[in-house]
This record gives structure tokens, C-alpha cells and sequence, in this order.
């Protein structure tokens, strides 16, 4: 993996940059749409394609208990598995695996889980994360981290911090040729633990850095700040990655901030329950204001659902059930989100990204009175 | 409307048309997806186009329901509003008016039923259903006629042959223009009262007739025989509509008797359903011996779905309740109805139809042993 930038703003560290890999470019910033399960909900490779898609997300946890790791090998990796021939990225499991709560136990040396499935006992580690992450071939790979639950105690969190340290060197040590490994910054909302998280993962040389443990309960204003402050201990020439987020407004913040790479559902499960993104806010398909309106759910919109289909249709699916109607309304939210940081790569390069993001607000703020 | 024969089969009434609408052609025997509330379920338009459909069906009695007429109408007619500028044919409510049993009563005039949505009082007869798809704006319209139960007695089926025959007159009286229309032809499995049916509506000069009532329960024998005697009374240069069939058996039988036109749900309900139609037999998906079958669902398949994915991925997405895998698993089931079609229309030409159904059959027979 190679990374350039190749444009710099002025005033702030938000940058254009270029992500090289063996299945193709990746411009930066950029957004990741999430394939849970080997399949970004509703759409298929070509929808994606179609949306000016370049990488898109999978997640280790869901694929390692089904279909399993020795399938998918089996089937040529993830991109072959998915019929998918851009760049993959997979997180470790970690996020995923935490989130069970009630149903794991963490020790030293990993983490015992019960599957959601079936109750299955299973073990995810640092090895194993690397091991599974191996055989699905992503380009991109992520370390085993622990997130520390928000909110939490200092100490909890000093300790936690510790030990995604000790785990990031165990996956530096076992990772796989080929493909570039991010470590995961931790550190809760606490600067001097993201301060130390960053320098025990910078001290080791990795390909990126993620910001983990964020966009999980605390405010705009928390965020913005331990992004602001983290970063400063990341290197610049290094592509830095902000997990789970988020709103096309987080993402204005974190791309002033300086971070290149984003994920998130919200596209998608949003446009499974009819919530359209639109420059002046969001639509409510089913709202009955829309029951006879003719025009597409975004004017100038060039999706093939705007290009295609009033919202009239859409609501009339929706109300139906029609299984149509989640395809065509995630290929909106996926290529409004697209459309979105295109937009900010092109105002970043012309030197007006913060009156880009001023334009952008205003239009959200005004109330959607159509 | 205009229909060609462009070819006649020796030894059968089977042939090979042309149907010239002013949304474009259709080559006969043609197969018509069911879009039942103005979407073919899972399928977008491009879908249904990149797989060779030329016409699809929706119905009368959904659409009315549900959006109503008032707005298809005022979003410019059925193909704008569902964005499908190929040909539309649209039933006339009455076969779902009478499914609905419990819910209606017949009289002179029409029929008076509850909504299934929300138990509205509605009612259609034959003025209504011509009004009502002058609104959808179909190229191809039904009659309004009465489906009678099966199985029914002489009696009933006489009475209800009278009734379809004097509601066609007054859909003949009140048609809309533009729009071509064709009788249903009744009469349950009675040779007399089909041939009173189709000699009635013949009297009245319809652009095709349909045979309604069969695939209602009756064996394959008996709808053999129906179809083969009630056709005999049916005018040769008009298109023959054998509804709601079939299985891809069932419309080799019908093609060889002279049906030139035909709509089933089965593809793509089978498609959500999981089970795949190919040339050795049906194909369930979930079955385990495809957990890791890295096979297209058929071999020489050119469908999208086939082109891309394995069968291992789609009993993944499937038994992930992914939703991408409903389209997936529609394109092909339709594809193959519309591929089978092309087959049967290259048969006829080429003089060998006799000899394609039966390599058909005994490829059906033969386990599925993959």
C-alpha cells in the first residue's frame, strides 16, 4: 500500500491524498460503505461501482462466524467471494466481539466470546485477528484493539490502552505479507492516554492509524476535540482512519481535523428505513406529504434512482414493502455519501473547504419546507 | 395493437408471432413477469431489460387499492410511474376480487368487496375495470370477468359463463381507446361452456382472448384438454393468453396447443423462496451441498447472477437473510423463463419443437445429482 497526498489546505491539517493498492486507487478522504457479511446491504458490486464506489468495509467478526474463514479461502478471499475487485478493508473483530458485553471475557491473551449464532464458544486474539484477517485477503487490515466502553474510569482505560498496545505489537510481529496493517489508537476521551496510545503505535511503524472508541456516546464537541488532539501525535504521511463515523457533519469536522478515511452504516440502514439524505436535510419517504409528489427525491441528483424514479414511487414501494425499494433507496444514501466527498476533495483542493462546510450546515439547518 | 404470426408449427397449432404496441414489440410465445403493485418484486426496470423481458403484468385490483388510481393517473400512467416504457398489460381485478372469497358478493353489475389493506367497502364491475385501466394506461387490457371456484358445478359455471359474456359486452361498449383489449374466456373444465365462452366473446370481435380459470387446482390433464379444446374456437390470428401459468412444463404443453402468451408469479417467488430454476431441475439454495460450491447456479447460465457469484455466495447471503440475494436469485429465475421462451421460439422455427420438450423433459427427469 501506498499513500500520497496531494494537495495540503491551508490553515488546518485536512488533506487530498491517493491510496494505492493491488486492486486499484483509493482518493482520500474517503468513505467506506460497511459490507457486513460480504454484502453492503441491498446493493451489488455493480451498484457500487455505479456509485463511484472505490473500497468498501467488511467485517471479521460477522464473516469469521458465518460463512467461516476456511470457506471463504476456500473461495479465493473476500474479493473473489463477494465478487468484489476494488479494495476491502476489514476490521479486526474487536469492536464487534466488545459489543457482546454479557457474553466474553477478556485476558491477556484475547478474547473468549459466545457467537450470537449459535452460542458457540470462540477466541479472538491478536494472532487469530491477524490470521483470520490473512485468509480474507482484504487489502487493508486492522489490528486487535480493545475499545474500552464509553463512558469509562481513567484507570480502566490506561489499562486498556496497555494493553491494545502489547496486542499491536503481537499483530506487528504475526501480520501477513501483502497486506497493509493499521494499528488503532485508543485512550477514551482522556489526552494523555490517546497521546500515549499514539506513540506506543507510531513507535512501531504502521501503514495507518484509526481513531477506535469513538462516535460511541459522547458529544460533537468531545470528539472534535480528542480527533484535534490525537492526530497532532500521528504522522502526517500516513493515512489516518476514523472508525464507525458517521454523519456527513462529523465527517466535515474530521476531514478539517486531518483524518482521510471514514465508515459507517448510516447510508445504508437509513436508507432501509426510508430516510434519504438530501443537501437541505433529510427525507422521510414515507411522510405523506410525498404520496403524489413527482420530483426525485433529490433535484440534480444523478443517481439512477433521482434519474429514475419520483418520490411518489418510492413511497408507494415503501409503504408496499417492495423489496425494490431498499436498493433503490440505499443507492441514493451511497452515492449522496460518494457525491459528498468528492465534493470535499474538490473544495480542498480549490482552498474553500471552510466555506464549503459553512455552505453545507447552512443548507442543513434551513428547515426542509418542500 | 397489432399481432404477426411469423411462423406456424406443423402438426400443432403452435406458432411464433410478433405483437406491435406503441411501447414496442413483443415476440410470442412470451413470458410476462408479474410486477403485482407496479414493481416486479425485487427487480428494477434495468434489471428486467438487461434479462430480455419485453412486457410485464401488473395488477388491477392492487394498484387500485393501492397507490389508487387517482395518483398513477396524475404521475402521467403506469409505465411513468414505475419508470418501464416497455409494453404493460394489466388484468382487470377480477380473478383478486374473487380470491378474496369471504370479502365480496356478485351481482349484475359487479363485484362489491372489502380492501385487504384496510377493509374499505370497494366495488368493480365491467365499467369500472375499463375505467380503472384506462387509468393505468396498459398497452394490453382484460375484460372483467368472473373467475368461478374450482371445482365448481355445471350450474354455477353456466350462470357465471352468461355473466363474463355480458359484462364483455359492456367492456366492449365502454373501452378505452388506444388500448388493445382482449376477452377471458370461462367455463371451468365443461367443453360446452368453454366453447359457449369463446364463441360469445369471438362474436364480439377482441383484439385476443384469454383463458382464464385454469391453474386453479384442476390436473395437468385436464387444463391440457381445456386449453386444447377452447383454442380450437378461438380465432388464429389473434393472441391467445393463457393466465397465471406456469411452471416452464406447463408452458411447453400450452405452446404446443397454440398459447402464445402467459404470467405466473413462480420465478420470482421461487426466487425468494430460495429455489432456482435450471435445465437439470430446481436448485435450493440452502441446501448444504452448496455451502461451499464455488459453481455459478447454472453452468452456461449468462445471467448477471450467474456471471458473478458462486453458489456458495448466495446460500451465504441467503442464509444471512441478505437482501441482495432476493434480486439475485429473481434475475436468474427470470432470466431462465425468458431464455426458455427464446428456446421455444427457435424450436418452432427451426421445426424441431416436438424434439426440444422432450430433451426439456428428460432433462428435468434426470436427478439432480450435483
Amino acid at each position: 500500500m501506498e499513500f500520497r497526498i496531494l494537495h495540503k489546505n491551508t490553515g488546518s491539517r485536512a488533506r487530498v491524498g491517493r491510496i494505492r493498492t493491488s486492486h486499484g486507487e483509493i482518493e482520500t478522504p474517503v468513505f467506506m460503505p460497511v459490507g457486513t457479511r460480504a454484502s453492503v446491504k441491498a446493493l451489488s458490486p455493480e451498484d457500487l461501482k455505479e456509485s463511484g464506489v472505490e473500497i468498501v468495509l467488511a467485517n471479521t467478526y460477522h464473516l469469521f462466524l458465518r460463512p467461516g474463514l476456511r470457506l471463504i479461502e476456500k473461495l479465493g478471499g473476500l474479493h473473489s467471494f463477494m465478487g468484489w475487485d476494488r479494495p476491502v478493508l476489514t476490521d479486526s473483530g474487536g469492536f464487534q466481539v466488545y459489543s457482546l458485553s454479557a457474553l466474553r471475557s477478556i485476558s491477556e491473551e484475547g478474547v473468549t466470546f459466545r457467537s450470537h449464532l449459535d452460542g458457540a464458544e470462540c477466541f479472538l486474539g491478536p494472532r487469530e485477528a491477524m490470521a483470520v484477517q490473512q485468509a480474507l485477503g482484504a487489502d487493508i487490515i486492522m489490528c486487535f484493539d480493545e475499545c474500552a466502553p464509553y463512558p469509562a474510569e481513567y484507570g480502566y482505560v490506561a489499562d486498556s490502552v496497555g494493553l491494545t498496545s502489547r496486542w499491536a505489537e503481537i499483530c506487528m510481529k504475526t501480520r501477513p505479507q501483502g497486506q497493509a496493517l493499521f494499528g488503532i489508537v485508543q485512550g477514551g476521551v482522556y489526552p494523555d492516554l490517546r497521546e500515549r496510545s499514539a506513540r506506543d503505535l507510531v513507535a512501531m511503524g504502521f501503514d495507518g492509524y484509526a481513531l477506535g472508541g469513538l462516535s460511541v456516546g459522547e458529544d460533537r464537541e468531545t470528539r472534535n476535540r480528542v480527533i484535534h488532539e490525537a492526530i497532532q501525535f500521528l504522522p502526517e504521511e500516513k493515512p489516518t482512519y476514523l472508525m464507525g463515523v458517521g454523519k456527513p457533519e462529523d465527517i466535515l469536522d474530521a476531514v478539517g481535523y486531518g483524518v482521510d478515511m471514514f465508515d459507517c452504516v448510516l447510508p445504508t440502514r437509513n436508507a432501509r428505513n426510508g430516510t434519504l439524505f438530501t443537501r437541505t436535510g433529510k427525507l422521510v419517504i414515507k411522510n405523506a406529504c410525498y404520496a403524489e409528489d413527482p420530483r426525485p427525491v433529490e433535484e440534480g441528483c444523478d443517481c439512477y434512482t433521482c434519474s429514475h424514479f419520483s418520490r411518489a414511487y418510492l413511497r408507494h414501494l415503501f409503504m408496499s414493502n417492495e423489496l425494490l425499494v431498499y436498493r433503490l433507496n440505499s443507492i441514493h444514501n451511497v452515492y449522496y455519501y460518494i457525491r459528498l466527498m468528492a465534493e470535499i476533495r474538490k473544495a480542498l483542493r480549490e482552498s474553500r473547504y471552510e466555506r464549503f462546510c459553512e455552505e453545507y450546515r447552512q443548507a442543513q439547518r434551513e428547515s426542509f419546507t418542500e
